[in-house]
């Protein structure tokens, strides 16, 4: 069951629910493109497209409006179901829904994709990135893709919400990834956003964390099959893939919740003791579990993905302070007690900020023993935190 | 200087020591040389030499000894200098000396090298691994070099001790890799051992950890030059090495001594905004320092020295329980409070084992900013709780 939640949250494609049990919310994916979308880098992308999904019904004054934006191997997929045989909803389903703490019988969710998604072959998943097609060339953009960041994702966003004609956020929401987003539409977009909420997220990136993402590119810049990154019309790197997928993996997990999902050893296994080529069971499973997902994702788009989290620093401004200072809505925070990947020190600091700038951010810790996925799998218990902060 | 000192951690060779000033205890490399060495995976080795250094004098009764097994990174240079014009002594000078924790005025102090050592090129590193040659072929052995154990790197120490004619230890004592060994001559030798002192270290490795190892391994097993093991008459793997050294460097960090170490990063460097090829100050910084060090290290070795510590559970018996039911030694343990890479808990599980057969051991957290480092910067805050435990 562990295991399955857990390769659903590299899929993304699916999470438990741990809410009390409703009639599921049903939805579809749509589409939206924006063209000649200038980047931050000061590039064009001649058609820029993503996928979102909404939840709920936009009102008439279109006011009633909740931004859901995605953590780094995620999609838009955040609640409900595509069709009813399928056998988990979105990732906040517990949160979002029908009298939920996101209760979509008083607000229009829309959850959006991002730019260089991790997993651009998953079905539902709809992105632009360097595997998508280049319509210079005919062939997929590799590493002529712009550089892009999470103010690019966001204008994105804004580019769909424009095409809506919705010009005020009654609040957004995210977790990891999707917290710098929600951090940088508040500092972006100050007069739109009314609310902001950050789940395991900073409000800036430090040297520790641009450190550990760059572990997650390496595997894919050795692997001989990237080959610069022209890698579309022969074998994908796959091995270089998915050491990066269980990096991911078990930097979003806590020890606890890791060892009680992972195989047992027996003492000195045989074939371990014959030869450092031979796996482990542990190593077996996740490198085994990692594998079968590698094919999904993209290794150019883990790398760009990668490097708009390293760029981070909410406000793109001189520094972190300019950037909050910019912020007008009101701010919960909300890091996992035993985050290991972006430490609640991380959200701490942001909040003292603004905090100093005379701000009232609210904080809260999420309890738990999966870590960095407590923002995930344990948001429930936030339930009523999150709907005080939303409804009031 | 903080640098300095991780460069030097790094290669092992020098570590600053915070203990009062005093004369310079001057010390040599020695070597010792045991033939026909059968592993525990049941191989023979022709010849295995390691390096070893003492400091004080060996008693009359041979009842003095205190053996120091070193960590993944280190060698046997454990205090002192080998000539007055080093720059900076051994990595525990700190507390091993004239009047020290550890008083080599009344303790025969032995520091032995290990089986596999990491830095094999390092002046002053004498040790027999993969890149040794094979006397059967002329060659260096690569992948036919038996897989070695914690168990065999303690059964190295034990003939180099029959060799001086020891019989018997006060204590033994070691960090990180270094305590593995520490509890295993507890466990296999327990009528040897009077006293062990586990210093950020654990008595099993569990599922988190080995899968933590297990990425130090894969990037120079995905380095083409790395060549299945077979690169010693061309390019070594150095890459793969780096990329390797750096994971090592930030694990055994804790966030706080990292981020102060590392350069600042201005609000979207350019150059990394123009490519995602392109590096940040951070990883510049932390993959250059790396590469510096790569060729003092052997690809191959990090592999054995991977696997070794992926095997140990104290004892090699059927579970950790069993393993530890067999040690008599008191014992200490001194995990890091904000260790990362083996947390406290990996500490607090084996002595809550301990105390359930009725044993005594003794705990306490060393306290500071490095994470697992503090078990080497900062072990002389605990120089009075180890000075108390080794005299009583």
């Amino acid at each position: 069951m562990i295991l399955r939640t857990l390769t659903a949250l590299l899929l993304s494609a699916s999470l438990i629910a741990c809410g009390a049990a409703q009639a599921d919310l049903m939805v579809e994916k749509k589409s939206f493109t924006t063209k000649d979308f200038t980047t931050v880098s000061g590039e064009t992308i001649a058609d820029v497209t993503v996928g979102w999904e909404a939840y709920g019904e936009l009102n008439e004054a279109k006011d009633n409006v909740i931004l859901i934006t995605h953590f780094f191997s995620g999609n838009s997929h955040a609640a409900g179901k595509y069709t009813a045989n399928d056998p988990q909803p979105g990732y906040w389903d517990a949160i979002i829904g029908p009298g939920k703490a996101i209760d979509t019988d008083k607000y229009y969710v829309i959850s959006s994709d991002t730019l260089v998604n991790a997993f651009p072959h998953l079905p539902h998943v709809i992105t632009t990135g360097p595997a998508s097609t280049n319509p210079a060339t005919g062939k997929p953009y590799g590493l002529d893709f712009p550089v892009v960041t999470i103010r690019d994702f966001v204008n994105v966003q804004h580019a769909l919400l424009q095409s809506l004609g919705i010009e005020k956020l009654h609040a957004v929401v995210g977790a990891s990834m999707g917290s710098l987003q929600a951090i940088e539409w508040a500092s972006a977009y100050p007069d739109m956003v009314e609310r902001m909420v950050s789940v395991i997220g900073t409000g800036a990136m430090d040297a520790w964390t641009i450190t550990a993402l760059e572990h997650w590119a390496r595997p894919i810049k050795l692997d001989p099959n990237w080959n610069q990154g022209n890698y579309y019309d022969g074998e994908a790197p796959l091995t270089g893939v998915t050491n990066t997928l269980v990096m991911i993996t078990q930097q979003a997990m806590h020890p606890v919740a890791f060892n009680q999902t992972s195989p047992k050893q027996e003492v000195l296994p045989k074939s371990a003791l014959e030869s450092v080529m031979n796996g482990l069971p542990a190593t077996d499973f996740w490198f085994g579990a990692a594998a079968k997902n590698a094919p999904l994702a993209d290794a150019n788009h883990l790398l760009y993905l990668v490097r708009a989290n390293q760029l981070f620093v909410a406000g793109h401004d001189t520094d972190l302070a300019t950037g909050l200072e910019k912020i007008k809505a009101k701010t919960l925070f909300l890091p996992a007690k035993n985050d290991l990947l972006l430490q609640p020190y991380l959200a701490k600091q942001t909040v003292e900020i603004l905090k100093a700038q005379g701000k009232s951010p609210q904080y809260d810790e999420i309890d738990g023993t999966f870590g960095h996925l407590d923002g995930v799998y344990n948001i429930q218990s936030k339930a009523n935190v999150l709907a005080d902060f939303i409804n009031e």
